[in-house]
């Protein structure tokens, strides 16, 4: 797998300011009694399947749960950084994410 | 297969059903442009702040990046476990973090 690295820029300052736009949209969607929250969990469903396929290819013990423990530390890391409105936590969480990530190889 | 029994108004189930209720809060009020996102923030901030303590407790090392580790971590799983409407996602996330916190200690 080729590891792809994040260097939040502008990025980071839209997610701090805004959200993640999947994870706004789920959350947003997830209450609700029609078929929209499923649909928006469709998205979120073709993430998880591209991060598992990512780590499948690491060789991995366990791809599925590596690619639910990324997608759940980077839409909190963004829950966070946009509830407190700082770009900077984003940043140091993403490095820890890229560590964890590192110590599988 | 056996019916999963239902357990109506477990935690795990409300999360699942309809996110982190303050996580949610945050979500929502984020991306005005008045005063109400950072009045939610100051409520995650509660949290933080006592995640924090426990973690110096614990005499780790950098008790307010653990503290920040934990929250994203519960944040992003109740928002992954509403998008899915998954409890199981939920408990499995939750074991994955308090065998991190055991492995603190």
């Amino acid at each position: 797998m080729q590891k792809r690295r994040s260097h939040p820029g502008t990025g980071r300052d839209v997610v701090a300011r805004h959200g993640c736009p999947l994870g706004t949209l789920c959350t947003d969607l997830g209450n609700r009694e029609d078929d929209l929250g499923p649909e928006a969990a469709k998205l979120m469903s073709l993430v998880l399947d591209w991060a598992e396929d990512q780590f499948r290819q690491l060789n991995t013990d366990d791809p599925r749960a590596c690619a639910v423990h990324l997608l759940t530390g980077v839409q909190g890391g963004a829950l966070l950084a946009n509830a407190f409105r700082d770009p900077d936590l984003l940043t140091r969480h993403v490095r820890h994410l890229e560590e964890w990530i590192d110590s599988l190889s």
